[in-house]
């Protein structure tokens, strides 16, 4: 049996890119193959890390133990056998507490879904079952992904927030409780608490992976995100799905179950976004150091300031927030109206103040904003031609000393409105915390835009 | 206070297009706006009927008695006032039970479902609610609106079915219950029947209105259809559906709350589909008799045997029963699977067979059928432009005398790929029977379809 990569025993004082709080699967993988470690024994590890933080951390709504250990024994047979289902067969999982499950409960973080147990499986719950993955446990959500935050904190300052609105997926998996969670993303609920909590993770292309059996808000927008513990982790939950429940009508990308080869970008479209003036000193500094040393290794960096195409691409995203809060707001009215009429004081302020804002909007004011969101998806596409992918911030500095805020949206919303995969990589460190790097495609680039931000993790951590 | 138009007492004994079992709202509107009649007593008589016939029929799964009467009252007092919310205030509907609702339970017709209550209203059901619709009860839908029938019976013969999957609102308002209700269709769900009940109905163009709250089966086809006693109160119902809840990304026409006047057709289309073959005698001696009377009114109908054009989309049409159902198949799997892991004896055969029709398809084969609906759609487009509408029978002859088969579905199946507006007009007989006229257009000609169909009942019924 392998050690893990760190001591149960407590939450990391500082980030360290180098020493992370992760515990790697795809790591575990050789020593499943030769026999000197199980899933099983992984999976026992795992609730060891969880008996140590959680009750700091406070990242899940539930578990199913019992299930996980049989579905971990079941796993760590097959690899006995050399019969493991997928790359990711006996992985521990944690689910988001907005995606449907027979055999724990669903309660959106909401005094309405109190002890709503569903009665069907989300399809992306079927087909990591299917994979061979241990569905552990149900994480902690802001109420219904929007408003009211839950009681996680931030596995690196517990004073501080672990972002939303995925806030217990994120911090499950940067605490180094699971080695991967699923989350959902609307505007920013996956790369920023990403981003706070120091773990890989992917928004995939709108539609990549169905979305049946999740909580909808926005449908327009809704997606389906994934943690990791490392790259690898992060590739072999999302092709898993994939494989057996992709997105109706989506881009259909069948990914291979092995993570793509680290590719070298030629050229790549650096983004400050609106959210640059919020960005702390030392979160910018990181941030010219990592694409320093990108551009140290060949590869060609364009900005605003040495091309008007990114320049005008920088204006259109200065009306990103807008832009994209009419949307949400306009297409989470349903549901939110009718959690609404359960009962004033049953939901949060902030789902009153969406629907204020729905209730503001005319159709056309709503075809407006969604007009708009086709001149950026254009721009993005034409930029996307002309280079090997787009570089950001994942969030506006690490994350901020207030457990009810979520913090800034505006690094991670861009990308919901292009609806093209983004990848956040945990590869910067600022006062001690976690900042992650965005990896940034056109629609359904998520192929080539994971080959890339291989690259760079392997540059940047010297892999 | 008015008398009803039949008598409550018991079912019709055979069908005459002239005095239908309906109870059409619109028609008592003068009514309550000159204080001789009230909604509350439109209500009262509805139960009366529902109380003489519903054991017969077995339409309803659930009744909401007391909240209805007191929304009925409510209406009462706005038409008193001159206050009236929309031309549907105080309509008595029915809800097909697969819509979400808080104050009744929402069983699907599957022993999972039993006793499930929702905590959310569907987006229809606010949207409803808001223009001052009375909702009555919960209607019988076959297993999931795709497997075993209900017990609902044919409200114009008791040993034959009332179609499927909304078996319980189709008859509901044939058999005068009811002014209106709600089902919904993927294939042929809402106007097969429509034709065999008797009623009225639309199929509007796919996602006009919101399908947030209803249990989703395949997403690319369902569509919430309305069924009513008359065009009135269709298009009523369905106007204020979209005012409120506009399907998100959807053609949003912005429905006026008054019907549109009658256009008479310069040129129709007469498609004779795949169903042909199967039509009873009677049933076609009927259809060329309506399609003379419309022709005689100067509408030149075109056909296969007229047009090459028309020819062409007949050959299409014999794939469309086999596209549609690898369509149907391969989306439902979700949530399919996920109710067939509850138990193998907890669904029906059918779900079984729609798993296996899905297994059994690859990622492509679905594109495939997907590009061929395409085609079809391509093909109905550029016939529109030379005609102002499609006609077809709504169904292969009247209702079959098998309670547990709800009848072909090659007629109405055409415009589900279509995902154009289809409208069933009771306007033919077929031994006793009810049959329905489909006057159908392309996606998004809800208005002037709606215009032609109003037309074409003017002329066969001497309004």
């Amino acid at each position: 049996m392998v050690s893990s990569r760190h001591s149960s025993a407590s939450l990391s004082a500082g980030y360290d890119v180098r020493q992370p709080q992760l515990r790697s699967y795809s790591a575990a993988l050789p020593a499943f193959r030769d026999n000197t470690d199980t899933p099983r024994h992984f999976l026992e590890r795992c609730l060891e890390r969880i008996e140590a933080v959680e009750s700091d951390v406070q990242a899940f709504v539930a578990f199913d133990v019992e299930r996980a250990r049989q579905a971990a024994d079941d796993a760590s047979v097959r690899y006995r056998g050399n019969r493991a289902l997928s790359p990711i067969d006996g992985i521990p999982l944690g689910l988001k507490d907005i995606i449907e499950t027979r055999h724990m409960p669903t309660g959106m973080n909401s005094p309405i879904f109190d002890d709503y147990v569903p009665r069907r499986d989300a399809a992306c719950v079927i087909a990591l079952r299917k994979a061979g993955a241990v569905l552990l446990g149900k994480t902690v959500t802001t109420e219904f992904a929007c408003s009211r935050s839950g009681p996680t904190r931030n596995p690196y300052d517990t004073d501080r927030t672990p972002g939303g609105s995925s806030s217990g997926s994120a911090a499950a998996v940067g605490a180094g409780m699971v080695p991967g969670a699923l989350g959902t993303q609307t505007q920013a609920s996956v790369i920023r608490p990403a981003s706070y909590c120091g773990a890989y993770a992917l928004k995939p292309s709108h539609n990549l992976l169905c979305y049946d059996g999740v909580a909808p808000l926005t449908p327009s927008m809704d997606t389906i995100g994934i943690f990791g513990a490392d790259l690898e982790d992060v590739w072999g939950i999302t092709a898993a799905m994939e494989a057996v429940a992709p997105g109706i009508g989506g881009p259909a990308l069948g990914l291979d179950p092995v993570m793509p080869s680290a590719v070298a970008p030629r050229r790549m479209v650096r983004l400050d976004t609106v959210g640059w003036a919020e960005v702390d000193d030392a979160s910018r500094a990181e941030f010219e150091r990592v694409l320093g040393t990108i551009a140290a290794a060949g590869v060609e960096i364009i900005d605003r300031r040495s091309s008007p195409d990114v320049e005008a691409l920088e204006q259109i995203l200065l009306e990103v927030p807008d832009i994209s809060m009419r949307i949400f707001a306009y297409e989470c009215q349903w549901p939110l109206r009718s959690y609404h009429e359960c009962g004033d004081r049953l939901v949060g302020e902030r789902v009153l103040e969406l629907l204020a804002l729905a209730e503001s909007m005319s159709p056309l004011d709503y075809r407006i904003a969604c007009d708009k969101r086709s001149q950026l998806r254009k721009a993005v596409s034409a930029l996307g031609e002309k280079a090997d992918g787009f570089l950001a911030l994942s969030s506006s500095g690490p994350a901020i000393a207030d457990i009810a805020y979520t913090g800034s949206r505006h690094y991670p919303v861009p990308w919901s409105l292009v609806a093209g995969p983004s990848v956040s990589l945990p590869v910067m460190a600022s006062g001690g915390l976690p900042v992650g790097l965005q990896v940034m495609g056109p629609h359904a680039s998520d192929i080539s835009i994971m080959s890339r931000a291989r690259f760079i993790r392997d540059l940047l951590l010297n892999y």
